[in-house]
């Protein structure tokens, strides 16, 4: 269900190698449900990082419940083990992104208590990749 | 020069110790650059994390020259440091905030390359911290 243009070889590698790159939480049916042991219904994708104002912080990267399954609370379950998972290892925050057309999943998430620092702060999320970095990195390519 | 209020030690263990959340690249003076050997000038600190899009990436957390120091190039020389890290770990992608207020600082990273995703595609920073977090995890405190 990732909608990655990814070899499944390689997000395997990077999140399950001997140098991780993410940490990934999955949604499964249980045997008793509909008799579907193991199916794949979901997914949280994070990794570890730290913020110069709070401390070690986590980046939820992605969280994703197929369509058939939603509106069960599965999406907010696999938030609250990112929390605990992170409390854990000491974060004292989560971070995302969300894209301002998602509305919903915008509402969802203030009513969770995420504030938007875009809003109120006036961030702005920045990219820099392919022949810049190069660049910036100064390979003559 | 580290503007987080942060014991020193926490700054340590947290970056230097066993299970590093972060990493820091410093500029100091050359001794013979004003007989101050050592002085430190200038920090990069980022981290290694994910995106579903695009594969392994780095996270700049925070770039900082001392004031009387800048204009001499340091700051993007330090990004330059990152960013040959970064590929020499098989990222793809740079990725920072820049709060809007930071005129000349978003006119220097778009003239380095960098993609303001915020005004481009909407997105915006979440953080969800303190009590919001706890409550999320299911704590009862």
């Amino acid at each position: 269900c990732l909608s990655a243009p990814f070899l499944p070889v390689v997000l395997r590698a990077d999140g399950f190698g001997g140098d991780p790159f993410y940490q990934c939480l999955i949604a499964e049916l249980a045997p008793e449900q509909e008799d579907k042991q193991g199916h794949l219904i979901g997914y949280a994708l994070f990794f570890f990082g730290y913020s110069v104002n709070t401390g070690r912080i986590v980046y939820l990267e992605n969280l994703y419940v197929v369509s058939e399954s939603r509106g069960r609370g599965i999406g907010k379950k696999l938030m609250s083990e990112v929390a605990k998972v992170a409390l854990a290892r000491g974060c004292v925050e989560m971070k995302f992104t969300v894209a301002e057309w998602n509305v919903r999943a915008l509402a969802w998430y203030r009513q969770l208590g995420a504030q938007d620092k875009t809003e109120a702060g006036g961030w702005h999320c920045m990219e820099l990749g392919g022949e810049a970095l190069h660049r910036l990195a100064g390979d003559r390519r």
